[in-house]
């Protein structure tokens, strides 16, 4: 089989087990779960197996032997599954199997630290995956600092270096726009009206907003889970979840427009390509800037409620009551909290930037883990002016490091900065800009199919920045929104 | 591995594809089908290379040499492994693609045929499939004739002969209860009051009586889809499915009751088998009993409605003006009609065995396919007064022998058979059958756990049946319980 061949098998047997994961997370009856794990734990080895496998290597360089370079999509496919592969045999079976053993220690101990605000009982769990996380990063080798082996696992071809120095750009900026977008929201308190708002009308409205903006539901579905995610089970097969609050539409419409985000990009990927990097997201920060684009240039702008808030309260009556500009308030409110997942556009990335700095100096050895909740603490109180009141709420609060994910909470603050610099690029055009302002999203989306989907994962995240927007992602136009929506 | 590990590892491989083709049938998207196929197509590759590979060959044999036969159960799987074994390499590769492929055009030839009522022009695809299922039945061997290698694969132990036996002592019977049931309601002319009957209320309904038989929704759920079915995606985690008529509640119940007879089955099996003969059902005439069992001998009592049907009229309000009695005649009505699938319990088994006599005498080349709708409905005439209006609602109207499904129509029978057996066994105990007379239905399930379900498949079903009633299949019970409620 020719590589090409050998990656679209890969493809079925990786989307083979999202099938049976996204079942785990939407209809698993509670008794099935040890059994599930064997299926995804049999594809996993399956596909691991066949990707770090010596009849992958000699097809991959038959294939390399062979490009004429006549090809440039082929060139780069060759050129990614390489980089692939070599990231995937650079780690040691023996590595890959107790990162995995401690991690899943690390996940209970946690779970309980946590629940104790007890940080001490999660210290050498931690301690034994930044281990790991350096090993690793030795393994893949890097130029800078141990980050970057990291980073490049989720945003390739970005290092550390030029991260902070958006993120330094982005601090004092977004501290003052936070603190006063607070400070207003605060003074204004809004407030949606009271529900319910009953879930058979909340999937309806959700349904036709993600059709209207384009997510294909002959491609597509959505369900209903604890936590909101968009997986992929084939070309045309891109499933949504949300979750619902019977006070508060906006929480379920919110989770649908940022995962149907994910969903248009995964839907807009060449189908042809699929499992080959043509075919494929190209990174987390590029995926998240779909996501934050639909949820937050999208879906919270005015020009949007204006056409569909008419629409939100023939199917909830008590929005009657509630002015489109109280609304729109209560879309925009802003609020520090101690928690990452509460926090609203206005303050989101101060958590980020917190976490990305503590991670790199982890990593770097120059902060040990025994000082890291004074280490958060200092850092949050810089932030947001106050300090958590435990490290339930501070330090302990995500399942990431527990799960040995190092190096990936940047991508957060790099798909909002892209989000943003996409939105205001794609508006130079002024057919879409007038479309928008009517909300009608057709060319935007036209433009994101163009600029970014139909690209794969062809070209580096801040290559496909540079083409689709005249530059590498830069701080000037998601500071320009905020400002514009906050201050 | 052992070849107990290398079985387990089987079941994990089919049970991803039960999950896959279960998320087929229920939750697919339109534009994803093509992918889906290939991810079983995948799988099932999987699956067939390890069952017929030389690693498990050795492990079997060498198991088998290492057997000391104190553990009945031990030897009992050997042998049943071996003789799966057996049937699955007996056939070489190409005759299973040829199959596979000539069945892919029959569909879509039948398909159209059928629409057409041309039974010409799926003459010659009937005619090639049966070529392959004779071929197979002679690499699988047979001491009476061609049928007997067929349903040796669904109802293993027994013999074309010892069917045909048992369908020639039901026949004129049959036929006479049937005339009689069709005649008795035809004058009573039963109805239900009109609907809407809501879906929402019909899926709480069927769901609490669901679990009132000791369906486990902790390992279980329901679904809709066109078509009713139960697949087991894990030792614990089996899936029903049912479809909604509003004008009709008894529709999607009834469903739920035949599958969740499937589904006790299934949950029923020692779990900690999966995979192996001992945690395996045994054969389709076994499964279909259970599903019979729970549907007409437990759902269609008086007993069952005498506590149920109070619960409906609050869940439909419109019962109110059908007393119990014509709720009865409802579900105890009888019609002939053309079509085996909407075909009643009384007129249910003259279906089967026309087909059956025809699919015989067609592999053992008495019947010329030229001559198939002649017999077919001279055959039809001879059990139901009237023939066919076409070929359409004759001979043509299942997809069974286009799929190459030949020689298991015979199993519905079977299954009815051996309903009528267990449960007139069970009710000789008393505390069984005073616990059924109050819809209490614990014991009896207890029963049937016992007595079946914690056999798996260790023993051929016909001795199963005997250990379990003291007799092999016999037709007494059945017609028994026909004429008690159709005559």
């Amino acid at each position: 089989m020719s590589i090409f061949e050998q990656a679209r098998e890969l493809a079925v047997i990786r989307s083979s087990a999202e099938v049976i994961g996204w079942d785990q997370e939407t209809y698993l009856p509670a008794a099935a779960a040890d059994h599930r794990a064997a299926q995804l734990a049999w594809l996993a080895a399956r596909a691991h197996k066949l990707a770090t496998s010596e009849a992958w290597k000699n097809a991959l360089e038959t294939a390399q032997a062979t490009d004429s370079g006549d090809d440039p999509q082929r060139t780069a496919n060759l050129r990614e599954l390489r980089r692939e592969f070599k990231r995937a045999t650079q780690l040691p079976v023996e590595l890959v199997a107790r990162e995995s053993s401690a991690s899943s220690l690390a996940k209970h101990a946690w779970a309980d630290a946590r629940q104790r605000a007890d940080f001490a009982a999660f210290a050498p769990h931690l301690e034994s995956l930044l281990d790991i996380a350096r090993e690793k990063a030795d393994l893949w080798g890097y130029t800078g600092e141990p980050y970057d082996a990291l980073l490049e696992g989720y945003e390739r071809g970005t290092s550390t270096a030029a991260v902070a120095a958006l993120f330094d750009a982005l601090r004092p900026e977004l501290r003052d726009i936070a603190a006063a977008a607070v400070a207003k929201s605060s003074a204004r308190n809004p407030a949606l009206p009271p529900g319910p708002y009953p879930i058979a009308a909340q999937q309806q409205l959700n349904a036709r907003i993600a059709a209207a903006i384009g997510f294909d539901f002959q491609a597509g579905r959505i369900d209903t889970t604890t936590h909101p995610f968009c997986t992929t089970l084939g070309p045309r097969d891109v499933r949504l979840t949300t979750r619902y609050d019977e006070n508060d539409f906006t929480s379920s419409l919110f989770g649908v427009l940022h995962e149907a985000g994910h969903g248009l990009y995964e839907q807009g990927l060449p189908g042809a390509d699929f499992g080959l990097p043509s075919g494929s997201a190209v990174s987390l920060g590029i995926h998240e800037s779909q996501s934050r684009l639909w949820e937050n240039h999208v879906g919270r702008s005015r020009a949007f409620w204006h056409c569909w808030y008419p629409v939100a309260r023939e199917c909830f009556p008590q929005l009657a009551a509630c002015p489109l500009d109280d609304f729109l308030a209560y879309l925009w409110r802003a609020a520090f909290s101690p928690v990452r997942v509460e926090a609203d556009e206005a303050t989101y990335d101060l958590h980020i930037l917190l976490r990305f700095g503590l991670e790199r100096r982890m990593l770097n050895g120059s902060l040990a883990v025994a000082d890291v909740p004074a280490a958060w603490n200092e850092g949050f109180r810089d932030l947001f002016g106050f300090t958590p009141e435990n490290d339930r709420l501070g330090c302990l609060q995500d399942i990431h490091w527990a799960m040995g994910g190092l190096g990936y909470f940047a991508t957060y603050t790099l798909g909002n900065i892209n989000a943003a610099q996409l939105c205001a690029a794609a508006r130079k055009d002024p057919a879409i800009t007038t479309a928008m302002d009517q909300a009608d999203y057709a060319p935007l989306l036209n433009w994101l199919r163009t600029s970014i989907h139909a690209h794969g994962a062809t070209l580096d995240p801040a290559d496909l920045m540079q083409q689709a927007t005249g530059s590498k992602p830069a701080t000037q136009a998601y500071l320009a929104h905020l400002k514009a929506r906050y201050l």
